[in-house]
Formats: structure tokens, C-alpha cells, sequence
């Protein structure tokens, strides 16, 4: 996430409000139209910390006839509109930066079935991830996305913002499971997209142009994902190095040895130091640590699977590795993982944090890169992350507002970097309105003219969920 | 593949090409622009066996400014122009329906590099699949989708039609591997999009919208791919039935089990019939036949997986269980399976093979109604191909043109029966030429109007690889 930089938007005024007012309460039903403060407030952030923007009018839709219908009132109106779901983001991407009206689909939260036999499952957009998982899991299923916010983010926003997790390493991310949308264009038009088979190249494919298009191209109202059977055994370990130099080169290691493990997760030496104590015995000595976990159906085969990769890290510079031998000691050792996060806001009263994913042979050399970058400007920088696929989660810890122009600094130093490795400044956040003026450094100007002029296509009035992802053209 | 109809469509006429050829030896070079009769007609066909449309002019540009030089020529001019590469599509995407310009990429065939580190490579769009595949192996890595014409397709051509291939089931097509393309859009702006990291969700995903995009969005002139480690054991068995029936709920079984295989092979009775005495003895009374073939890292793991299927298969009907004792039986398995197409065309002297997909708890059902439509019209009816993902090739077999009404009848039942149990018209070859009339039995003629309305945004005057996959609007 960036800097809090809470610019002010354009809005509509209250008479426009008032009339849209009037106008959703005609197409909804009284309850489904708020305008309170409370109500207003609640809606006005997520967990991108970047800012604070009220809706003149937050909706809940409980249908797709009637999320259609919100859609073509605002179009007509002429205000703008933003899809929400749990506002559980990390790029202010449900932000609604105009004011106008928030679309919760929170209330279209219903399994509607899940099939063992075609290893499927079609979902309301407001289901918690969390719930997927488990529903398909008492059928020995697996819908392996894992956000880190599974426990609350809903699938919709899951489909909006591509999310990712730990297990991207070996499942890849969500568009790799959606299969088929119901989606509602920015015009209030119903489009059935995709398809119910694994496979299937009828037309183009809307599916992987509308996942990860961040609430500006359209929401979805129905998603079709599929599903993998459960993998038996899981089996995790903790190497230990004494450097974070060590433990990203013996990473590239592990990544050569020819096993794809399900996760590969770094915590550098900060990071280590804000989690110590905090539950998990880490031995003394450990200046970084790897968490590796191997899935598969046969007990005996992950095992040997885990072993193996353990040697190489061994070979490469482990100073210590550690299986957890039952279920209870892999479960503290993913709340040391967990613990992370917070731990760092512990350590200082800010934190940046930005998703950056590099090719994953640059990872020692970017973690190097931004710890001489951080000690340069009189930074802390905490690497952790998914570095198994490049994923890092690259912090920046500060003391307060009065060193805001350093942190700028170091973002962009920090974006800047992982750029010119060939990185991209986001891996499974997204650019929503909190990397906004840093895609550029990514994507030469004419692809972004491209997609805004895509984005147009899509929503000639620019109403939905606007100011969101590109830059401001340079052109215009 | 539809029904030879050769449709006459509308061409430029001889003074344009002429001007076309002056303007084109000018950008490229005499030896790159060619339109002697031969060239002609080599370019002028595709395995698709639905007609030959001779292009006027076939260029072979070398590099990406010369693929962006003759489409913005040919643009300039109002000549229509159709890339090609190795022209083994199924579905005749790269056939020049109205002559002008063939594009051929297939000089454009170099590996550029392979990483063992970040698990990827990036290559040219005329390489051959057959050649990344074993230039990556030589590395212990793998490239997974395996399209029946893997040595001789290109990985252009596997990007535009979104190929896939047997090791779907497990593995994913085309486009889950494709994570960056260097693309040349219809006006003949090149745009780098997608990423060289795993993860990454950076603005819209273009590379999403283009894999599968069947020539009509653009060109790709540099493929970058994720490569996964190369399993080091593959066991393959063949399960015996009684009948095609049991066959398919066997295979439902099967993949209710819990364990992915990495193909799931079905060969019904009719292609059982024409395979037998050619290399491979099934055992008498084989009335069908599955291949199941597994993989993994570890060899005991790996050959236990297999041994749990055969057990289903057993417990569902099997006669018999055959596990390939090594690679020259393994081997011979395949060959039968490769068999199957030619062999068909040996019991009667015309087939039309359609690769629908259906969800696979339907597939007992489909393969019924198959038979029944058959019976009923007089026709054979040869089932086989990728059940483990839902992906059959279902053949109808006939003595010659004078059946050409009733095998349109035959072929606009099989279609309708996909579609009425959720399936698709086309699992991996794509729409192009071939299925554009029948793509409105599955997609609504609003999706269509949609996607009509998007291939004119890329390209407003209609001239890159025009009249594909969409059929005429209704309502123009």
C-alpha cells in the first residue's frame, strides 16, 4: 500500500444525490438504500489505509436484476458508482474516491452449488473465501486461493483484484480456478461469460480479462470456479539461516531442486527480530527463516518430498531445520508467519507495506538492493513474504507524518528497484487508487493509453469506480 | 471440424494487390513477400479440411518492426491480412477468407533464453512446441501442454488458439503458462504486456483477453512462459470395459477419488473397433478402453497413485488393468491412442471429429446421446479423447458428399446436446472458421454483439483475419 495521500475528487452535488436517492430507493426497496453517517463512514475505508472517502449512498443489491438495475439508475444519472465487498483490499480498489454510490454485494453471499463429480462450484459474489473452503472441503475438495484475508474477504473481491496467497506457489492465483461469470457490464447489461467445462475457447475470453479488472470493467454477480481434490497430507518445515542473504539464495536452491512446494515463505532478519517471542521458540542465533510446505496425497512421498528440500537448504546454508512433527506445531509455526504483520507495526508506529513480485533467480539481489536503499535514507525495511514465487512483501517502518517525503522517497526507490529487475510493482494487491502514480514506472504510456481507452469502451461516462489503476493521461 | 462449405467471400481486388505487393516489398524485402501460384496454395489451407482460400501475397517478416510494418501497410491500404504459423489449426483460424495478406511468423523461431532459476523461458511465436518442450527438458523443466500437433505447431499459433492437449486434465492449457507476450495490435502498435514474474496484476490482463484471441486481436512476436520442474516418473495403465457405458462412469470414478491424474484417456467402441491390429492387442471382449496415466517426483508414490485408480476402475466395471511395465510399453499405449484419428478414417472415407467439452458428470450421458443420434440418422458415431477433463472428440463418420444434409443434421444435434448440458462447442481448437455458425447455439447473441463490438475497438475496419469465430450480426 502507498502513503496515505488523501486527495480530494470531483463529487457529486446534493441535489444529484438526492435524486439518486429517490431513484435507487424506486429500483431497491427503502432498506436497501442508506444514507447515515454511521453508515456512510463504515464504507469509507479498507485495509489499504489510504484514505478515508465517504459514499453519498451505500446499496445492497440482492440480486442480479437488481444490481443491474443500480448500475443503469447511476448511468443515467450520471453518478458515480463503486463495487464493495468485505473492503478487505489493500489497494483501495472499493474505494469510492468520488463519493457517489457504494454497491455493496455483501448480501449475495449464497453457495449455490458445489460438485464433486465435476469439480465445481458456483458461488453469489458476497461469499466469505473462507466459506468456499471449507464448504468444498467437507466434500474432500480444494479451492486453494489463500489471501491472507480469507477469513473475511469475499470471493467477489477475490475475482476483482485477482487475489493471491502462500499457495500461488504451486496453485497459482484466482483466475487460474474462475471458469465462468454472470457479470454486469458498467452499462447495467447481464453478460454470461466463460463456462461450466475445465476446458473451453468459445470467443474470447472475457473471464481472464474481467478477473483482476478491479470493479472498473463490471462486477460479478455469479462465479463458477473449479475446484482440485484435497490434497491428504500436508507437511510443513522451518529452515533457519543466519542471514537473509543466505536464506533468498538457498530459496533459488530449492525452486532448482525440482519440487514445487506448496508454499516458500521468507522472513527476513526484522522481521524475525518483531516476531521473537511472540509464541514461536525460534533458536537463538537465526538471522532469517524459511517456512516450506509440501503437499500430496501420499503420506510417505511428501514426506520424503520435505526432507529433501530440506537437505538442499542444509547444503545451501540452513544453520537449522525444523519439521513440525503434528498438526499443532505446524499451526504455531503459521501464527509466527501470521504474526508478522502486526509484529512489525510493533516495532514502529508505521508501516508501509508494498507487494512487489520479482523473477525469482533477482530475489537476493532485491532484498540486498533494499536493505542498502533503506540504510541510505535511515529506513527499517522488513522483507517478507511469498518468495517462493517472487511475491515479497517489502516494508518500509517509520516513526510518524514528519518523515513523510523520506517515505516517499523510499517507495519510489523501492518500486524502482524491483522494476528494473523486471519485477512488477504489484503481485496480488492490485493498483486501485494506492500504486495509481506508480504504474507508470511499469507500463510504458502507450499501454496505459491503451487500457484507458479500453476502460472508455467498457464505460464511456467513466462512472464506474473511477479514478482507479491508471495514471491521469499525459496526453490530455 | 465442421463440413467443407467452401463460402466465397468478398477480396481485394487485382490493382490493390498489386499496390499491396509495391508497398510491401518496400517495408520488408523482395525475398519476404512472395505470390507465386505455389506459395499461394500452400497458405491457401490448414488441417482444418473447411476449404481453400488462397491469400493473395504471403509475407514472412523477421522481426517485430516488420510485423508491425505490414500491419500498419496493409492497414493504410484497406487490405485484409491474417497471420499465420504453422497452419495445423483445427478450426481455420489462420485460413485468409478474404485473401490479401498472409502473415506467416514462422521465420520468426528462436528460443531467446530459458531459466531454470525463475522457471521460465521466452521465445519467438514460430518456435515449434515440440522444440521448447525438449528444449526445456534438456534442463530437467517442463513445459505442459501438449496439443496432438506438438511437433509440428507453433507457439504463436498455440497462443492464438489458447491450445490445449491430454495433460490438461492435471496441467492447464496454453494459457496458464503464458504470462508475457510482446504484442503487435491490429494497428500495428506493439505493447509489451503481462509480466516476467509469476505473479503480477499490474492493470488489466491483456495477456488473458489475447491467448485464445484466434488471430483476431493482434499478434504475438514474443512469448513469455512459466515453466514448472519436470516430474521425474510417469506411469501409464489401460483399463478394460466391457462397453463404452461403464467406461465413462469409471471415469467419473475416477476423478471422484481424490487423485489428479495427468491424463484420463477414453477410446469408445467405434475407435476401439478401427485401432485393433494396429501395434496394439487389447485383450478380447474390449469394448472399450481408458488410459490413466499419472505423475510425480517419487516413484513409489507415483506408481501407488496408479495402482489406487486401477482399483477404481476395477471396482467400476473393469475387466482388466494393464500397468505398463516400461517405457516401450508405455509407448505402445500411446501409439493406439495416436492410432485412433487416422484409423477412423480407414472405416469410412469421410469423419468430421467436433471437440466439445462437457462437465464431466455428464459425460456417461452425452456419450449415450451421442449414440442415439447416430443410430437414429444412420451414421457412425466415434467417441474418444480427453474425458478426464470433459473434452471428447466426438466423430461422425460417413461414405461421402452425398450425405452432406444429413451429417449437418448430425452435427447440429451433437452440438446441441453439448449445450444443453452446460457444455461448450469447442474445448481446445477454437471457433475461427469452422464453428462460427453454430457459436450462437452456446453464447447469447448479446455476448456476441459484445465481443463483435470489442474486435472493433482493436480494429475498426475489420481487416485482420476477418470473419472469424463471430457470425454476421442480426442486427445489422
Amino acid at each position: 500500500m502507498s502513503l496515505p495521500a488523501e486527495r480530494t475528487f470531483p463529487r457529486p452535488d446534493p441535489s444529484l444525490v438526492e435524486r439518486a436517492h429517490a431513484a435507487l430507493v424506486d429500483v431497491l426497496s427503502a432498506g436497501q438504500v442508506r444514507r447515515d453517517d454511521a453508515t456512510r463512514e463504515r464504507y469509507a475505508r479498507d485495509e489499504s489505509d489510504s484514505g478515508v472517502y465517504p459514499p453519498d449512498l451505500v446499496v445492497f443489491p440482492e440480486d442480479t436484476a437488481q444490481v443491474s438495475a443500480v448500475f443503469r439508475t447511476c448511468q443515467a444519472l450520471g453518478v458515480p458508482f463503486t463495487p464493495c465487498g468485505a473492503r478487505s483490499g489493500k489497494s483501495g480498489g472499493s474505494l469510492p474516491l468520488r463519493g457517489g454510490v457504494s454497491v455493496s454485494l455483501e448480501r449475495m453471499n449464497r453457495i449455490l452449488s458445489v460438485s464433486a463429480e465435476d469439480l465445481t462450484a458456483v458461488l453469489q459474489p458476497g461469499v466469505i473465501t473462507g466459506d468456499l473452503m471449507k464448504a468444498v472441503e467437507a466434500q474432500g475438495l480444494f479451492y486453494p486461493p489463500d489471501p491472507n484475508s480469507w477469513e473475511m474477504c469475499t470471493m467477489g473481491g477475490n475475482v476483482a483484484e485477482n487475489a493471491g496467497g502462500p499457495r500461488a506457489l504451486k496453485y497459482g492465483v484466482t483466475r487460474d480456478y474462475v471458469i465462468g461469470l454472470e457479470w454486469v457490464l458498467p452499462s447495467g447489461e447481464v453478460l454470461r461469460v466463460g463456462r461450466r467445462t475445465l476446458k473451453g475457447v468459445a470467443g474470447y475470453d472475457l473471464v481472464g480479462l474481467f478477473v483482476g479488472s478491479e470493479g472498473t470493467l463490471g462486477v460479478a454477480t455469479e462465479i463458477t470456479v473449479q475446484l482440485l481434490p484435497l490434497p491428504r497430507h500436508v507437511k510443513t518445515a522451518l529452515a533457519v539461516f543466519d542471514s537473509v542473504h543466505t536464506a533468498a539464495r538457498a530459496i533459488t536452491a530449492v525452486l532448482a531442486a525440482g519440487i514445487l512446494p506448496r508454499t516458500l515463505e521468507l522472513i527476513d532478519d526484522t522481521a524475525l527480530r518483531a516476531v521473537r517471542n511472540r509464541g514461536f521458540a525460534f533458536p537463538p542465533g537465526a538471522g532469517s527463516a524459511v517456512i516450506i510446505e509440501v503437499d500430496g496425497h501420499g503420506e510417505e512421498g511428501v514426506f520424503a518430498e520435505l526432507v529433501q528440500l530440506g537437505e538442499v537448504c542444509e547444503r545451501h546454508g540452513a544453520s537449522e531445520v525444523l519439521v513440525a512433527q503434528d498438526e499443532s506445531q505446524r499451526e504455531k509455526l503459521w501464527a509466527a508467519r501470521r504474526q508478522v504483520s502486526p509484529a512489525l507495526r510493533a516495532l514502529k508506529p508505521h508501516k508501509i507495506s508494498e507487494d512487489i513480485a520479482v523473477p525469482r533467480s533477482r530475489i537476493p539481489e532485491v532484498i540486498r538492493a533494499l536493505k542498502a536503499m533503506g540504510e541510505e535514507l535511515g529506513l527499517l525495511v522488513a522483507t517478507y513474504g511469498h518468495a517462493g514465487d517472487g511475491n515479497l512483501h517489502a516494508n518500509l517502518l517509520y516513526d510518524g507524518p514528519h518523515q513523510r517525503a523520506l517515505v516517499e522517497r523510499g517507495i519510489q526507490r523501492m518500486l524502482e528497484i524491483t522494476v528494473s529487475v523486471g519485477g512488477t510493482i504489484t503481485g496480488e494487491h492490485g493498483v486501485g487508487h494506492a500504486k495509481r502514480e506508480y504504474l507508470a514506472l511499469e507500463q510504458s504510456e502507450g499501454l496505459l493509453e491503451f487500457q484507458r481507452n479500453l476502460k472508455l469502451f467498457f464505460d464511456p461516462q467513466g462512472l464506474l469506480n473511477p479514478e482507479k489503476i491508471f495514471p491521469a493521461s499525459r496526453r490530455s
